[in-house]
């Protein structure tokens, strides 16, 4: 074909399409991987690009690479980090479970960008070679590890926590609105005893602000980068100081503080740092579920259900059902944490499997991390502004339903006993009675001694 | 110690206490697996029993096995299948992968009781060999397997199909006692169109029945037993005929269709029919969970819920709150759905991680699997006589809850089209008005029209 | 803005851009549903416009189309079908949990071709109307779950049955070539008694053969569709004999014995065939994840591993090492497994969340298990041509593990006993000697009768 | 029955067994929830009774308790704490999802036996009421998460913490006794680059301590109780002061630093706090399922396989294969991380399904909690003592499968380029030589060179 040039690699030559930045074994995985759609996110090839850059500004600095071929290999980096060369990395995450071929990808996109800008031919002794040195002291093992720390900590920090955050203040924000709207609580979803709107949705806050320190527990065990480990945890054809000044230069290119893990056969080989960040992400969407289905249930109606929220209307609920609203956002964000929880048993497997110096599950884990991050943090900032910053409490609905119930009763259990104050309830119930008139009917309470005993607004804390 | 006897096995003797049947092996194990508490179930000690009996009387009828010992063994299993041998396997699941301990425990229960029987000295040349005899032609790795599926296919029949059928038919009691209820319907938790009690229970009847359909689709692929595979798979040991007349035995002693798996290597490593069966109960749970929480909805209140259903008082729901009815039963169903699903998990990574020859999760997935199996059996059987059966509809509640819905406008949209059928339901939530108000209102329809278009009784059906 | 023009729906104006297709509720869709980047793929789009083509031709039938307006739908559906308008589909599947939103952007897509066709002005009375024609006589409550089933099934029968069927023959092949390989066999991961290669691979003929018997049981409950149910399952706005015709239709549109279900309201509600058709998969995962796992270990090496098959090289197998092959096409199944079980488990959560007439996690749970259907027939297909067929029995290998084995023992126990036979074999370790040296040594047996009864191609059946 | 006593509660009498503590509503609950045999286990028990205790003291503290009941309740409660009062608590998790069944068990225990001391007729006004004396100023909403924290955070630290502690100092030994043993890496189980046995296990000594970092991190959120917050969060029915000198007691009498949690609604509605410590169990699993894969990969064979490391022989591995020794404590632990994982599951869904004021499936998330800490502690200790101390290297065999690998030429890629190396590794392994002899052979380097670049111990660090 005339559209095409040849490349080889070590196992030979193979024809790549004359526009792609590419070479042999990028090439090879196209074909030998044919499987599903899902390709690495911008935020993975950003920090693999990172990486790349830091680790040739290394070399350069210990002298292990020539500052031509260096500064040519950053500049490609450079334009990798900004994701101007996304088109070129046309892998899915389907490969090899070390993430060879994208490495390599990398090495070879990089190669050729630089070979261009420095005018050199690919395999003559002036040009830049993918493996000798865009590869030069590293390995897939460490660096596709390295990678994967970058794009989680960087997309925790850059989205998830500013989404976590707006969140909780919206929440916040109506707890201090709603301090003083006394409703019905409700156990096992029956009618329980009295509480303020604010106090129900004060839990979210605490909920919520929980798992932000969740999230930042984990990140003394993120910011320890594999770099420097290469091919099994030794640092086997690294130089002394690499893994340190790689560390530090990451750390100044992202403003984070990453290091250099300190055992490098354990930053290979399990990635638990990862199951974790995973495993609280799964909890945060505990947290989120539980909040959307409270919220959803508030909302439920708008005349037959409990109806003491109105939820906002975004659109159309129904295609056949005129005029209905529904809790689209609820229903989205409870997705969201189903995806969330079921990616988590994905990294949890895949992390329980690795084997001696090695697991071989890292594009699975990495992508599914950041599929995770990425939605919890988008359904989140959309939660607070198209659910939560939109909620109307419907105040005449919520004293209908907390005048209504009988649960009030257990204001009276202290002064009459359990017993005698469940007998009132159950008579009450089966009389269609208010609490009120059976109690005062029961000759237990004068109507006077009723009233002083069993307000609402005393039964919002201890006394 | 005065109170021990010493026991041998293929390394060396060891003290066992005088009153347990165990012998060394099972010694050894208790000293090694210091580990949890969960104990095989009955089920399981009866499968075991079930296949030792069977084994011995093929290897009997092969001539492999003298009838001396043949017959002392066979009484020894009629035992250990009735029950009477349960304290003498101390052994937790926690123990070899393979269930090599608790097979072992089998064979020198079984020695040392038909040696007693026998007035023979263990180790003596007219004594019964626990490996020698008790294991004749067999391996833990055929054996073990061969009882789970024993165990669960009893299970399966004995209880959890009862259970099943009882549960689907209480709820079919109510489809019948209740198809004429006109209640409002509900999508998105939010107000939809009308459908009958009867209606939305028969959904249930449904699921049950197709939950139910789905476990016998599994029994294929479980009546077929490993037994007769031996160490491997390749049936080393064993004589010719005895897989295939150790199967129809236990066909006979069961009542049910085992056979011969055409497959033994595959019996041996790959438990898919197991994950399948697993996979199956969790399907039912799925289903469950669903019903449980609908009543658990349905049945809020029980003044400011939805009310529409009143909840039977099994017992008194709270602590603190006098009078309180919870759906404790719709709670217990919810959990037990939610540890079959755990389970499953379990059971599938257990399963997934078998190795060439064997699978070495084996007392770990069946013991997920027959709890699962118990618990689903008990939890519907108790829900279908303490929650399904004492279910009350409060039909005022319904109709008042119809009444005052404003979906009932979807009728009225192949008249007026989707828009302006939008717009009254919108305009009546607005002004808190009724649907029929303002339709008429807005001069749309007429009343007249008003009452023969919109007729909830009209809309439970096609026309 | 000059490139947008205004559309309306019932809750007001709104602009689109001017080339899009799409409407009003698309529009408000991608405002307020700023969530991930995971659409519908092609062979869902394919199965809502199916639907559509079935939907509009059945209401002509039943006299409740014009067949002007009529034609034009389904002359637009069958460009939809064909993937002709897939750019105008620009949802992700994080909207409401119902799929209203893709319902609508499909009737507004459809309404805009249909009318652009007969050349009438949207909103005017001659023009085809969203709701009222493309959506006539359904509910995105019936309409969407149609399509779900629809795509699965087609997925099932086009891309996984043929990738499982010749992942099948691809290892009977392997079987058949291999029957006469006497192998070490391995249980525990230690040396256990002989097999032959070829026994050793049927185990996985045996697995994927029940896979796909497992696959085809769901299908009963696959076949029949939700259609007909409309918004809550009563099939309120639609005409009697609709639903039947429509699954007729579809039947033969695809060639696939749909049917319409039984009881719409299990089906709109409770989507437990799907969570049953994604537990096959998932137990698909389990035995595809041994098996990549075994051959994996087998050809671990290529110097000091087990070494018994060699792998194909299809790429250089590390950026840091030079020469070496690893089992890729082993790592890329298992990560395909290892998602599989993750979308299984998101899909149980989901299907276990619905709540009374609806679920409202449907556009999660086919995204996933259409995933899982695409990534497990691409991998089977890439594992059985990359992997399977490639690889190489090193009988030299073998020939040398067996001998050097002591587990041939095994074939002395019914000789000797177990607890000699036992003796023998750790005399053997511990001495460092062969077996055969041991057993002469120990003057049990002659040469001779070592010979005669130690045979491996002997230890591979009973006898 | 003449053995059975009548008792009675809220709502009738019930005949109990005379020799039983338990009242009325423990009795209905074992009518009622006849499902399973899953009790709760002694840690959980006690801390139902420090928990009594604690309130009881409180209570009177705040003088609303009289202290002639008090002193007898506490009297009690101390009995309970230590395990005397065990076998009058028959009741199964399978109840309320609240556990309001086992709060009033505790409560009509204690009554019970208080009531025993003082002498007091149960009923008569002198008498210790369940209800009003032992639950005073509780509900079983804050008594029972109290109660689950109390016993997670004591069984982490009297049982997980030594556990782990024991079974990284024996890691650690061996990793300080084998540093200087050099082997074969390897990674996607293909023979890699050297490094020593010492290294290789020096990972499991940092993932080890990684978990018990990352289980740490949980305590924050663990030690603040739900007590005080009464049956919505309120602390309705409680005393000003009461939760907060609760938790000071419950401090002192267990040494841990327990306190009042700020937000009661979020204690009882969200466990989070309990699905983190899940998690975490879950993430130190996924690392002991790596460990244990590979010390069962590196000690296969015992001649046919890796062969590096001698098991422990501490049962007979086979009850067919005589001589054979399995990696049972692998198994066992393996099985264990499977079901420590699958627990996590169950306690994920639980937890996500929380409404409103309380989450329901309490009693499901603390057994399985407490199942988890139990079974990792004890297969920790036991991996450590019968696993891990017992490991004997195979120097010999390490040293042979190092001579025999091709990757040392990862240390001549620097010198001759990735290129030539790789075509070196691939001539050797199709020649069937060795590295050097090819590398000799093909005149690159002299064998003087040879043996100056490519030494093993040389490849162990950076240089």
């Amino acid at each position: 074909m005339t559209d095409e040039r040849l490349e080889r690699d070590s196992m030979g030559v193979i024809g790549v399409a004359k526009d792609a930045f590419w070479g042999a074994q990028t090439q090879r995985a196209l074909l030998h991987f044919h499987i599903g759609q899902e390709r690495f996110p911008r935020s993975f090839i950003r920090a693999l690009g990172l990486a790349k850059r830091a680790a040739a500004e290394t070399n350069m600095q210990l002298q292990r690479l020539d500052p031509r071929r260096g500064e040519a290999i950053v500049a490609a980096a450079i334009r990798m980090i900004a994701g101007e060369l996304d088109p070129h990395f046309p892998l899915t995450i389907w490969q090899s479970g070390s993430g060879t071929q994208t490495n390599m990808n990398a090495n070879e996109v990089l190669a050729y960008v630089a070979n261009r800008q420095l005018g050199e031919l690919a395999g003559t002794p002036g040009a830049v070679h993918p493996n000798d040195h865009c590869n030069l002291g590293q390995s897939t093992n460490d660096l596709f590890p390295t990678a994967m720390h970058i794009a989680a900590v960087e997309q925790l920090h850059q989205q998830l926590f500013p989404a976590l955050l707006r969140l909780q203040l919206a929440v916040q924000q109506q707890v201090v609105a709603w301090q003083d709207i006394i409703k019905l609580g409700r156990t096992h979803l029956q009618d329980a005893t009295p509480l303020t709107l604010g106090q129900e949705f004060s839990a979210y806050v605490t909920q919520l602000g929980w798992g932000l320190a969740r999230l930042e527990a984990t990140l003394p065990r993120l910011y320890p980068l594999a770099q420097g480990g290469t091919a099994v945890g030794t640092g086997l054809n690294t130089a002394i100081g690499f893994a340190e000044q790689f560390a530090a230069r990451i750390a100044m290119l992202t403003g984070l503080p990453f290091t250099s893990a300190e055992n490098k056969f354990a930053a290979l080989a399990g990635h638990e740092p990862l199951v974790e960040l995973s495993a609280m992400l799964s909890t945060l969407a505990v947290s989120l579920n539980k909040m959307a289905n409270d919220i959803r249930l508030l909302g439920s109606g708008p005349r037959s259900g409990l109806g003491e929220l109105l939820l906002p209307a975004n659109e159309p609920g129904s295609s056949i059902m005129p005029g209905k609203v529904n809790p689209t956002q609820c229903e989205v964000l409870t997705m969201v944490c189903a995806q969330v929880i079921g990616n988590h048993t994905s990294i949890n497997m895949a992390a329980a499997q690795g084997q001696l110096q090695l697991n071989v599950f890292k594009p699975l884990m990495i992508y599914n991390l950041l599929q995770s991050l990425q939605l919890l943090s988008d359904a989140m900032a959309s939660f607070a502004e198209y659910c939560i910053a939109g909620l109307q409490p419907d105040r005449a609905r919520m004293a209908e339903l907390l005048e209504r119930s009988l649960m009030l009763v257990t204001a009276l259990a202290p002064r009459l006993g359990y017993e005698q104050a469940a007998a009132l309830a159950q008579a009450a119930l089966g009389n269609g009675t208010t609490l009120r008139e059976e109690v005062i009917r029961s000759g237990c309470l004068s109507a006077q001694e009723f009233n002083q005993w069993v307000q609402p607004q005393q039964m919002l804390a201890p006394h």
